[in-house]
């Protein structure tokens, strides 16, 4: 798959600017902390794993003009890391690799500024390439689930633009494509800000991926024709037990799958498992603005509208067929398979 | 329920342009035959009820049209009622109203010009009049399975817009409002073209009904926290075993529903049942133009892109647990209930 989301050459972030897709293909240069927050909160980089990644090289980049301009002190590297992970509360991915930087800055604190920065700069590259190969493994491992000539429902974006190399749910695909298996995908256009409308489709087009448009509230009516074979989501976080937290709309794609048989299938690396958190009860559910909703209807006006709009949902164990990872299929995830997949690669 | 979708005074025939809401409420005046056809296909006036009424007064004005210039022929006439029969494929109501017109147009063939134009006239005056009383006999029925502080769902627009009277589901939500009970209202936008959005909302609050906007990936989300207390809709076709063809989405709703047992009413008049019907199976599902779902995500430049835009979904008898018409509430819909409906009734 020859498309890159985010990339860092000479010194310099790049990311495809998501908010201006489908309409135009565009790289956005991101030169300082703020500048990559506003990228993070505006949804012009969105994916877990992605914006882990955007995140991480931030951090770096806020070190480096930290160190430019004499000010290289550890409470402001703390504020730092503090505002990157609180721009999005439920992207397990960002902490991680937020977190993953702030350890290594502790780490290199005897060391001097050119050598602080190399080091920094080496563990962004770092969590950049293992997202790519991570991706491949997910993609590979994935694929075998795919069965020559399948129908596979998606929801959200959670492809190259999600990350930093094939995808997570959509690198089964492309894997799955790319062994020569047909393959057709029904990409829902996710509501309320349309990543499926706008990326998947988009970024699957532009991989020659056979694709068809639907809106949220088609997928029961496909399913009950018996046109899905399967469903394949990412996750923005996975709970010890197994729940998974994603984009709004997953959970009844869930129940869905659940009631006509069909396999329901998550795709996400082992950043995106949470072993703090017990169960998906214990995940703060990201609350948007309304006028994301309203807009789409010329009621921007009507202020006295009420509007509930929560980012994601949760799926319970118990309605996944298989969580893919890059260690492999787990089938029927729960607490001790999941206990024992972080124990023996952490 | 001061609010009128369809007004005939002077022998003028108005409808709300729904188009135009919920930024602008006006009135559009619908002189002839082709002005009633575009307000129908291009869902100026939507809702199964509503369509047939007004289909109804363009057919008694094309026949006014035709005799005022002296080309009152009979196939003329029947190709007007073609016409006006397949403009909207699903809705039952249209072709019932415009059938009711055409028995009635045979039957004055005798009279003079003056008595078969008032006779029409009547008869389309009569069809409006007997819905206005069979969405309150509706809403008094269905009032009785609203709890007081219940949380209501209900998708598309099944209200006094698609009517010609308080709405057939939200006759329902105003009978128990008015009767003092305390309700509140979540409202599935509906895709692709809103009419959750911009017409139930806007009617809820024009009334002063509680109401919650959502996006229709949400539903289920709700139903998980005990958000929802009741499902109801409209319908715009019921087949003989009580099979129920609405707006798509529905059918998703009522499986989210059923896994959460929570009740899952369908609201809708006798004219809406099609005993011609067996089941939910020989119904034709119209398919739309991609442009209504594109259009939201800035594509409609991409002619490549594939889209399935599928009207309505069928939802099977056994996820309704009542159907809601003028004469009552028939619990567990089935054939030998309907049929016996239909007989008493007809």
């Amino acid at each position: 798959m020859n498309l890159e989301t985010i990339t860092f050459e000479n010194n310099t972030l790049k990311i495809i600017n998501q908010q201006a897709l489908p309409q135009e293909f565009s790289y956005l240069t991101l030169t300082n902390l703020d500048e990559v927050i506003e990228a993070i909160v505006g949804l012009r980089v969105r994916g877990a794993p992605a914006i882990g990644i955007v995140a991480a090289y931030g951090f770096y980049k806020h070190v480096e003009s930290l160190a430019e301009t004499d000010q290289l002190r550890r409470e402001l590297v703390e504020a730092a890391a503090d505002r990157l992970i609180q721009c999005r509360p439920t992207a397990v991915n960002l902490a991680w690799a937020v977190n993953g930087m702030l350890e290594k800055y502790r780490s290199l604190q005897g060391e001097n500024k050119t050598r602080l920065l190399a080091g920094l700069k080496a563990m962004a590259e770092l969590i950049h390439a293992g997202d790519k190969e991570t991706c491949a493994a997910i993609g590979k491992y994935g694929a075998e689930l795919i069965k020559d000539g399948a129908n596979i429902l998606t929801h959200c974006n959670a492809g190259i633009l999600a990350t930093g190399g094939s995808g997570t749910a959509l690198s089964v695909v492309y894997h799955a494509f790319n062994s020569g298996k047909k393959v057709h995908v029904f990409v829902d256009e996710t509501r309320p800000v349309g990543q499926g409308a706008r990326l998947t489709y988009w970024e699957l087009d532009y991989n020659k991926v056979p694709a068809t448009l639907i809106t949220d509230n088609m997928a029961g009516h496909l399913m009950q024709q018996n046109k899905i074979d399967a469903v394949i989501v990412g996750a923005d976080r996975i709970a010890r037990n197994g729940d998974v937290a994603n984009k709004i709309g997953t959970y009844s794609l869930a129940v869905l799958a659940d009631y006509h048989r069909i396999p329901f299938y998550v795709a996400a690396p082992l950043s995106t498992f949470d072993v703090q958190t017990g169960s998906g009860a214990q995940i703060t559910i990201e609350q948007r603005n309304k006028a994301e909703i309203l807009k789409f209807w010329n009621v921007n006006g009507k202020e006295n509208y009420q509007v509930y709009n929560p980012a994601f949902d949760i799926t319970p164990n118990h309605l996944i067929t298989a969580i893919v990872s890059e260690k492999g299929v787990m089938e029927k995830p729960d607490s001790t398979k999941i206990q024992h997949l972080i124990q023996t690669n952490f």
